[in-house]
Parts: structure tokens; sequence; C-alpha cells
């Protein structure tokens, strides 16, 4: 934990001095995207020290044969690499023939970035004195547009203390690898490299995958902000090209490079028209200046902003946290585009490879549907509809059959493609948090179209699998589920799961009863679906029969629920008696004893409570919180937003702020060392819901929203909206008071600690 | 299964006719080796198609990087691989210019392999014409000699049926790979190359192990048996060098090339006269012919099959088979060397890797004990020994601490080499089985001197390592034993593996008894061994109190133990339920699928019932057969020969006749469809122990050979012999008799089904 590296700000994060040793950790923080494409705060200029350079392009994969020790049969054929793209931003640099490199400057004096959130604006300034004595100084502005998703567009601006001839070559670079490549294959091939005086093209398709992707650019400069004309000639290797420059800089006075740039994919285009489309873009942009973008770039934040931001009053790092991971996500996933999803590390690293973990439903569903309008969310299950038939392939890989399907771990397409046959094959509760989902969404959103249109089906199939995965025993004469792996992914192969085996019984009944609904409401859609999937009445009597007699562990005397059969079996020891010096203890212990150990990775029983928290009374929350908490060691990214939750709900003050300040600073405070490799983009909706379901304590009870507001001690006012069934609510939340306004004239009720309020316009409540 | 691939002989292996297809399951089935070196079968001259290559030298290994999909903490840094090793048997040849080359022959019309195990010979024919219509026939016999370890010799010879000009290029090369490579590592250097008119020598050096190896060959030229000078000129590369001999051959004459060939290596010699070593063998051989070194040959291997020949009447498949086990063990093994172990597919591929498994004390101790003389059964006790302390830092590196040790599942130096966690850090029984090994080399041959001077220490590392593995579990009241893979290897991470807890339990009770004997018997080994590690009374308390105190799952309505805590909450489905045509499973159903499934690879509580045999009754035997036999699906070699031994025991003939055909043709026969890998060495010591232990039912009572013999019924008599003792006990049994003689005079105790019988020189005890 790097805790105070970045100070605190409301609305920037700043990284001040030269640290080299800091570079990848910044170079992950200060990550930029819009949704379509995202790249981590590499320089633009040389940098030979330490850096991890990566550039990626929303849904533009590769499927990197699997690499395993020993193969096991049903291994997924490749692991989905999320592929670093060309490079549009470099400018190579030489003031009086040497080249700029911070690395090897002979001093660097002043060194600053900042990442200002609520424009979506990258800046860095450096001075430095080169080793021939130049002193320099530096500042670039970079930003990923909004408004026009293949673009990006920086301003560098150099300046030096002496007169100087300055050799510029902005360009484009396909020979990139990436460094988590299973076989060293090469992963693009290019197909065409061009340029003229002011402006480049490479288009590169991918091995296998055939996505093909033109990344361009255009050049300017400007000296004092005038724009100055000027020749270059063309350097072209076999995979890079760039716009040789020669410049007279006179000292005092400023050269500014602004380069437009970015990526065309066949996601989007035809790809014989991708050339000509980059041609277009770039005419559409003669007009504009730097400025007249960014200010675009402004509007486009303010509105995201508008309806997704939170304040608090009187915690500024707590401030900071929450927009850092509000600006996070929407920098990932927009929603506008149904192909898309949230790669667990969005566009900040290679980590994780695909894009799509349940983390999506588990996590980010409700972020999603209450800061932006509701297709957004729709759009998120559309995407695992239109993936029913790949999950009904993967199901048939591992021996299922008649339509159960078993979504993936991991995916980029549909088809799994993680690799360790204890996650693959056996962390099959992400089935429950996608029928979850459906059922969130439906009560969110108040859409009963989605279930006949679309998410019945989906139902069905994980029904189908649940039914066919647990088996009768004998010995208990009750169904049980063998051989998982539950969300605790530090057990493996374990028997009933509590976890796994609850939200299975859930998911068959919840399928069952959600076709009856259809055969009574939606009868076509009945019909239509019973006959494509030829689902009978049989089946669904077993999947009845199945979950009325499915085991759940649990310990009488404690009376808690067990996480799996065996759990009361281990040394029960707190992760308080652990030593500090061991931990994480995933970096410091051998993976067999970590799972004989009683430590949980991340939120599992409780999880499992947290979704279906209206079954369970506070007391046996407050039980099997109390037994399962002190064994957790949060691990996982994922886990403090629930424990956050659930500690908030059980008056646990100190505690659910200590858990959120976990989650919201995660990667700013860098708690599990390991910041360079990337962001962890899917929790930060958890920290979302740490602020909106713990602290304020937002529920839906039955068509209406419900607050039970316990602000930690030190904030003075929080305040942020919901997109609730089409309206949008106002919170002000003190101490003391709750403020709700909302902007339609419709009455309707609040809940406040249960009680009900009547909601016209606004009201102010005392708690 | 391929069965009758091979016809039947008491002495040979035949493979007649041309199959392209077969040419990789040959090269397994006709390997040979002296123990020091062996190779597959691959054809001298030029072979285009299909073929797996492979030359091994004992003890000489790569490291090769570990390749994971995902790094767990505590796995080893590298898999050792058993190395390809330079070729030495290499023939280029061509026939008026056409290579010789049987992939491009036009017509191939006869051709065998026969390897004749009685002299240890392996021979090959054929006879083809060329594309350019030449008939060509071949004869060539090879052998590596077990006189001289360093030596093979071939004598290839060649006819054409017309006058032709030989262009002749025996040569060595060291451009040699691994098949198994993870990551396209070279593992060699060449040091040296060069070559006279009629030898040629490399040396070369594995890159990171460092071993030195000179290859060397000499070239003899006859005809029809006569000698003939040659003249050569060197064609040599960077890794290759042979000698270009052209030759006249005048139709109806045989030209016979001798090749002397082989390995020096820095195990042995001092790397820097590891060419001077060849050419003093190679000088001293100077007088000696093919022959001359066959006759040698033949001696070695009459006087091995003096004390190893089992012979069977009435049965002449099941005589070839033991015979083929016998002679592989013995190409594999002649325990002279205390640096060797078994591999698990000696020299015959490279599978496996490493050289060490638990196999060496599990299957193969009592072959080589009742075969051979006492020092060699020692020899591969010393060598857990020699590796006590690697075993110490293995369960360091797992967490253990104070000496406990933890052998390793792969090596070839005492340190762990396998990479999958749930063998690597589950799969901890192996420890139990060194220990077995211990007290059973004790019990057989009466040297009490073993476990003073060097077993206690490997018997006390073993019971620390079970005293801190097991845990106390507060809801059972008993030590348990979490997380663990037991022999059965289709199930992984389970909790409380009874064959696990009991063999732990044994391991702590026997050291704390042995230890307390070497304090009655041995006090100066026993104060020795106490100052040198440490051992303190309160730690054998600890042991004696763990063990007392030992968790071992049980069903009481059934009256059987359970192989772990829940396999009765199992779908308990028999063997005989499963589709033939999804056999093997592992070749046909998900990992998870088996993992659940109550499908037994190999004995597993049978295996400990088998190991401490009078504990139980023959009716607790009798039940836990027949509850798990109808469960295992004997996917590994390991796996019939405990069935065979027990079935024998408990009067079920038929199966026991059939699960030794199973062990004794797995490799002639192909049981399990791989057999081009490799052959499946360690097992074949197991198919010895389904005849001697199972058939004749010899047990050890007291310090006296028992039996109990169950001949199948086709045997109309089996004969072998016993080195028990220091005596040679030789044994005839029909269906009705048994006839026991013995090398010594002084009278002894026979125990024949439980009856007591004095045998002096010769008893013959009607059965």
């Amino acid at each position: 934990m790097n805790l105070n590296n970045y100070p605190f700000h409301p609305w920037k994060i700043i990284d001040k001095g030269w640290n080299p040793e800091n570079v990848e950790a910044s170079e992950s923080i200060f990550s930029i995207g819009n949704g379509a494409m995202g790249q981590r705060a590499n320089f633009e200029e040389d940098y030979s020290g330490k850096t991890f350079q990566g550039s990626y392009i929303g849904g533009v994969y590769y499927p990197d044969k699997t690499r395993v020790g020993w193969w096991k049969n049903g291994y997924p054929e490749y692991f989905a690499k999320v592929l670093n793209a060309p490079n549009w931003i470099g400018i190579h640099i030489k003031i009086e023939g040497e080249q700029l490199d911070l690395h090897h400057a002979k001093e660097v004096l002043h060194y600053e970035r900042v990442l200002d959130m609520e424009s979506g604006l990258y800046e860095r300034s450096f001075t430095a004195t080169l080793q021939n004595g130049i002193g320099v100084r530096v500042h670039s502005k970079r930003f990923l547009s909004l408004a026009q998703s293949a673009l990006g567009v920086i301003d560098y601006r150099i300046e030096t203390d002496r007169d100087a001839t300055l050799e510029i070559i902005p360009y484009l670079d396909a020979g990139i690898t990436n460094q988590d490549s299973n076989w060293e294959d090469q992963f693009w091939e290019i197909d065409r490299i061009g340029a003229t005086q002011k402006t480049a093209y490479i288009e590169a398709h991918t091995l296998k995958t055939e996505f093909s992707v033109g990344t361009f650019m255009e050049v300017r400069l400007l000296e004092n902000d005038d724009t100055i004309d000027f020749t270059s000639s063309v350097k072209k290797t076999e995979k890079k090209v760039g716009l040789e420059i020669s410049h007279q800089l006179t000292a005092g006075k400023e050269l500014s490079i602004h380069k437009l740039g970015g990526y065309l994919s066949s996601r989007n285009y035809p790809k014989e028209n991708l050339e000509s489309e980059a041609n277009a873009l770039l005419l559409a942009l003669k007009n504009e200046s730097f400025s007249s973008l960014y200010n675009a770039q402004k509007e486009k934040w303010s509105s995201i902003w508008k309806s997704a931001d939170i304040t608090i009053d009187g915690d500024v790092k707590a401030q900071q946290a929450i927009r850092f991971n509000i600006f996070q996500l929407n920098q990932t996933y927009t929603g506008e585009d149904a192909g898309l999803n949230i790669g667990p590390k969005g566009f900040t690293g290679e980590k994780y490879g695909g894009s799509t973990y349940w983390d999506t439903e588990a996590y980010c569903i409700p972020f999603y549907m209450a800061t932006k309008n509701q297709a957004v969310a729709r759009n998120l299950l559309t995407y695992r509809y239109l993936q029913l038939d790949r999950a009904i392939e993967n199901a048939e890989k591992l021996g299922f059959t008649k339509g159960a399907a078993l979504y993936p771990m991991v995916t980029m397409n549909g088809e799994e493609c993680h690799n360790e046959w204890e996650i693959t094959f056996e962390e099959i509760h992400r089935n429950s948090a996608i029928a979850f989902a459906i059922f969130n969404y439906t009560r969110y959103t108040g859409d009963t179209s989605y279930i006949p249109e679309m998410g019945m089906e989906v139902l069905v199939g994980i029904a189908r699998f649940w039914a066919q995965r647990a088996s009768f025993s004998a010995a208990k004469k009750q169904y049980v589920i063998l051989g998982v792996t539950g969300p605790n992914e530090y057990e493996n192969n374990v028997n009933n799961n509590w976890y796994t085996n609850y939200s299975a019984r859930w998911c068959m009944e919840y399928a069952a009863e959600q076709m009856n609904r259809l055969y009574n409401e939606f009868p076509a859609d009945a019909a239509r679906i019973q006959q494509k999937i030829d689902l009978q009445d049989a089946e669904m009597e077993q999947w009845k029969k199945t979950a009325a007699q499915m085991y759940l562990p649990k310990d009488d005397a404690l009376k808690i629920v067990l996480q799996q059969d065996g759990f009361l079996d281990k040394t029960l020891e707190h992760v308080s008696s652990l030593d500090p010096a061991e931990r994480p203890i995933n970096q410091h212990w051998s993976w067999d004893r970590i799972l004989r150990s009683p430590y949980i990775k991340q939120a599992d029983v409780l999880q499992g409570m947290y979704f279906f928290e209206d079954h369970f009374s506070n007391e046996e929350l407050e039980r099997n919180y109390a037994f399962y908490e002190p064994f957790t060691v949060h691990e996982s990214s994922l886990s403090p937003c629930v424990h956050a939750i659930l500690a908030s709900k059980l008056g646990k003050e100190e505690q659910a702020y200590a858990f959120y300040l976990r989650t919201a600073r995660l990667d700013l405070d860098d708690y599990n060392a390991e910041v360079e490799e990337g962001l962890h983009i899917t929790s930060m909706a958890g920290t979302w819901m740490s602020i909106v379901e713990g602290f304020a304590g937002m529920r839906i009870k039955g068509e209406q929203l419900s607050f039970a507001p316990r602000l930690p001690k030190a904030w003075e006012k929080l305040q942020f909206k919901i997109n609730f069934r089409d309206a949008i609510y106002t919170l002000e939340l003190t101490q003391d008071t709750l403020v709700c306004s909302v902007d339609q004239s419709e009455e309707t009720t609040l809940f406040v600690h249960d009680t009900a309020y009547t909601l016209r316009d606004k009201v102010e409540i005392a708690l």
C-alpha cells in the first residue's frame, strides 16, 4: 500500500516530482479512455526507462493459444488477449542532435502529471536539462474524444533555454507487442502504410480474428499559438511511419505540436472504407482547433457528471476517490455499443484478458442503471442474450445437454477463454449472477418487456444447467452440487458451496416462476419460447423439485450457514492473527496453504446475503457477518464493497467507512501493490454501491425507492442523483436530514428507514 | 487397445510387415537400454515419415523453466526434462544418388523388427525397391552394452540387386531437440566437434545444468564379413559431423557397416578427460568384433535372467509379457549407480520428465530386492537419504519448518520439479511410500543397519511433515488432513483422504517406534541423530498424539472406510454403466466431470490395504474391494497390479488374471492408446508383483518366506527365483504342488497357506 502517492483534490489527480520508479504505476492511474478506445499514460516522446506501453481498442482482441503445463480435457483452445494496438501518440524529438528522453536527461528539475476528471483532460509537464546542457520545458495535453469516438488529440508544447535545432518525428507504430503473449505469436499483420506531408496512416489486421484497424494521424505545428507551415519527409519502415520535420526553435518561444489521431476499425466500418473514413474524419476537423475540440470534450463530461456525480462535503479524500471511480467507469464503458462490455482492467492494462466477467452483472449493472438511462443496462443484458448459443456450446463441451447454458468465466464473444480448470470448469456460480441481473434490472427499471423478449431464454438455459449440474446424494437424500469454486477463489473444488447452491436454487425457482408469468401475461412470447427451446412442464417440475430438495450446508450450533461442506474442520484463526509481513497471503503463501486455510478472498456467503437480502433477517445477517468477516482477507478488489454495504446495514459505521476507503482508493493508494498492471475498473462500480446502497442505504421497496442513511462521521453532506424508472431523483444527505427532489410532478412514495413519505417535487425529512 | 500387434513368443517381440502408422509405437516397444543410457528404436538410415527421435543418458537433464497459464505461489521454477541426447546411431546412405528412406521408397516388400530379450539384441530387416528401381536389402543389429555402459554397437548390413555406387555417411548429430520443450530453449551447446578417417567426436554441454557429454563413434566396413579398408572425407557443420565414404557394391555381396558409439559424461568422468576416455575406450576395443562384443552381452543377460527370469508353462502370452516387463526393468535400472533412479518412461520417451516418482518406492523396490542383491535396493533408499536436505527445502517453500521434509512428486536431484498445484502441493502421500519402503526393505532383507545409519533421519523428516500438515478440527475433535490429492488423481483438493491419513498416522508411529529402538539398540546412532536434527521427546509425543487422534473417514452402515470426506455424496454408478465409447474417461470427459464422478483412476483405499495388509481382516478387505473395485477405471498404469494382487488374495482368480494381463501387456497391447509416447516402466514392476505376490502369494511372515499360491487356470507351471536374506530360493508351482529349493544348507521354515514346513535344500508340498 502506498498511501498519499497523490495529493487529495476534489477534481484532480496530481503526480508531482520525478520518480522513475513510479512511471508505470502512474501510467495506469492517468490512463484515459472514451469507451471505444483507451490508453495508458505513456509518454509521447521517447522514454527508455521502465514503462508499460498500452493502447487498446474496445472489442479488438486476439485468441492466444492456451498454454498450460499439463493439458486437461475441456480446456478452451485459447485465452482472449486484449490487444495492444498501434501507437499513434508517439513523437521522436531531437534537440541539437540529442534525443529527448527523460531516462537519459542530465537532470529533471520539475515534473508533474495532472488528470482533470471534470473535463477528461490529461496533462504532463516537465523541465529538464539534457546531456548537451540544453534546458527544455515540455507541457503536453491529451484527451480521447467522447464526441468523436475514433479521435484523440494531443497538444505537445516544447520550449528550450537557447536557440536550438529540433528534429521532430511524429509517428505511427504498429510494431507493438503484448507483454502477456503466450507463444510470442505475432498478433498484427500490416496491410497498408503510407503518409502525406502532414498525415500518416497504417492499416493492419489482427491474425485469426481478422479485425482490420486503420490508425491515423494528422500533425499541425504552432509557434506561440500561431499555426505555422512546415514540410516533412516521410520516414517509413515495415511497421512504422513518421514525418520528419526540422525546426529552428528560438529561446523563449514555444513550439506546439498538435497531433490528431486514433483508430477506425472494421467493427464499425466496412474494411475497405477505413482509409477513406479516416481521411473524411480529418477533413471534417479541418477547422477545429485543440481548443474547440477540448470544449466539446468538456461539454460531454459535464453532461456525464450532471447525472453521475457524487459530492461529499467534509472529506476530500473520499470525494476524490469516488470521482476517480466514476470517471474511470465512464471512460471504460459508455453503453452505446451492445457488442462491448466492461473489462476488469478497462483500457488500462492487459491482465485478465477478455472483456467480460461476472463482474458486469454482479457489480456494474446497478451503477449504469442508476447513472444512465435504462437502455444502457438493457444493452448489458442483451450482450448475454446474444451470446446464449455460445453459452450452450460451452456447457456442451463439458458434457451438458438439452440447452443447458454455462456462461463463460471470461469472454470476448461468448466462448469461454480462461484456462485454469478450477476457475473455468468450477466457478459456475457466475451463471447465477447473470440470472440475478435480469431480476435486478426488472425490479429497478420496471421494464417488464425484457424477460419475455430475451431474458426468459437465458433464464431457462441457466435453470437447465443447474438442474443437470446438481446431483442427488443418496447419503443426504438431497440434491448436492459437487466440485465447485465459489466466489471465494481461495477454495477450489469444494462440495456444496452455500452461495452456489443457494443461488442455483433461486435460479431454478425464478425461471419456473417467470415462465409461469409469461404463460399468463405474455402468452404469445411464452408459446414462441416454449416451441423454440422445447420446454416441457415435466422439466420445470424437475427444476422445482431440485430447488425444493437442494442441500444448504449450515451449522445449528453456530446458527450460521456454512461456506461449504467441511468449513468448520479448518483451523479457525482470524485474519487478525496473521503476521502482517505475510499479507497479502497470495503473495507469500503457497497455494495449498491458502486453500486449506480459512481465509476468504472475497465475500462468498456474504455475497449471497447481499444479493438476496430480503431472504434473511438482520439477526441472521449479523451472525454470518460476525462469523465470516474476521476470516476475510479482501484480496480481491470485489470484496470490500460488499462488506461496506453490509456493515452499513448492520450499523457498523467505522468498519463500513474503512471498507469504503479500501474499495474507493484501491488503485490511488495501491492497496494490492500491483497498480502498474492497470486499474481495477469493475470494482469501481462497487465503490459507487458502497455509497448509494451502503451509506445512503438505497433499496427498492416494491415499486419505490427506499433509503436508510448512515453517513460516515466526517461527512457533512452527501449528494447524488439516481435515475429510477425514468425519473431523476436528487438526494442530499446530512447527518440529520434527507432532502429528496425529483424532476417529475407526479406524486410518489419514498421510504426512509422504512417510514413512508409522500414525495412531490421535493421533500425534506429529519433523520 | 491394439491386441495382437505382436505375435506371442516366449523370448521375442516381433513386428512383421511395413506399417508406417506403427513406426512410432514400435520405436517405443523396441527401445533398448543398459541402465546408463537408452534409446528408442529409431532407424539408422534416414526416415522422413512420422518418427519420435529419442536417445537418453541416465541422470542428464535440463531444468526447463516452468510454463503455466496462471502462476501460483510455490510453483517450482522448472520442470526437469529428460534430455534427448546427441544421435550416434545415424547413417545417411545414398544408393546411386538416391537417399535410402523408407518413407520415399517405391515399395517395401519385407519389413521386420525382432527384439531378442534373452540376449538384449534388437534387429531390423527390410527389403525395398527404391524410386530408381534398385532393390535393396538391409539387416541391422544393435545393442547397448551391459559390459561397457558407455558403448553401443551396430552391425548394419546392406545388399543391392545390382552393382551400385553407395555414398555412406555415418554421423553424429548434436542438433537435436526435445518434443516437449516449454520455451523452445536450446538445451545443448557444442564445445568441440571433430573427426579422423574412422572416428568422430562431439563434445557438448547442457545449458544451466552444465553436464558435459562426449558422443563418439568409430566406423568399420566389412564385405561378406571380411574387414575392408576405406577412406572417408569429413563432413562437418556446426552441430553435426559425418564421415563420407564412397563404396562400389557388387550385386549379391553384402556390405556391413559397423558403428561403435555412445556417450561418456561428466557424471562419471572429469570433463577435461572425456575425449581421451573415449579414445581409450575405442583403443581397448581395437581387437573386439561385433560377435565378441555380442557374446559378452549375451553372457550379461544370461546372468540377469538366471536370477530374474519367470517361466510360465501353458500360457505363452503371459510368458512373453512378464519377460518383456523384466527385460525393460533391467534395461532401465541396474542398481549400480546410487545417483540414478527409475523414470516412469525409462529411456523410451520424454513424457513425465524427471526420473523419480513415488513409483520407485511403491512399486519397484520389491522387484529389485528379490531379483538382485540387497545392495541394489539399498542404493534406491540411499538415493532418498542423499536428497533429504532438498526434501526439507521443498517443505520450507510450502511454509513448513523445523526439518519437516516433503519428498518431491517428480525430481532429478531432490528438488520438486512438477508444476500442477493439485499434484505438486497436494499429492503428499508420496512421503508415506518413502517411509514404507524403509520398513519394507528392513523387513525383507533383515538389514538392521540402514535405519540407524541413514533411514532414521528420513523417517523423522517425514514424521515432522505429517505432524505439521495435520491440523486439529475443533468440530471433529480429531486431527484432519485437509486439501490433498490421494493416489486416485481423479480427485483433487479433497479432505481426509483415507489413504493419506492412514499412512500419515503409520509414519508418525513408525518413526517414534524406530527412534525408541535406536535409543535401546543403537545408542550411539541415536545420540548422533538426536543432536544433528534436534529431536526432542516432546516432539515425538506430539507425533504419537497426532497419530492417536487421527481422523479416518468410514461408513458404519456399509462397514467400509471412505476414500475421503463426502465420497458417498457422489452419484454412485459403477464403471460397468459407462458408455464404452467414453472410455478412457480422461480422453473424453472434461476434468470437472471426472472430479465429481465416483471413478477411481488407480487403487487408493485399496493401495493402503495392500501396503498395510496385516492391519485388516480378509472380511474388511473383501468389503472394501467389493465397494471400490467397481468404481475403478484403472486409467493409471499403476492400478491393475494392486487389484491383481488383492483379487488373488481374495480368491477372485479370473479377475486377478484379467488384471494381470492388463498390467503385463499394457504396452504390448497398448491398452491406453499412447504407447508411441514411450513405455510404462515403473508399472512393469507391478506386473512382477502380480505374479510373485499375487499368484504365488508371497509374503514375509516374521523372518520367513510364506506362499499362498493360486495359479491362473491355464498355467501348468510357474517357476521363479527369489533372493531373500542372501539365499536364493527357487520356486516351482503347479496347480497341485509347490517345490521350493534353496542354495543354502541351513534349515529354515517355509509357510505355505499358513502351514509351516521345514526347508533344507528342497521341499515338495502338495497344495
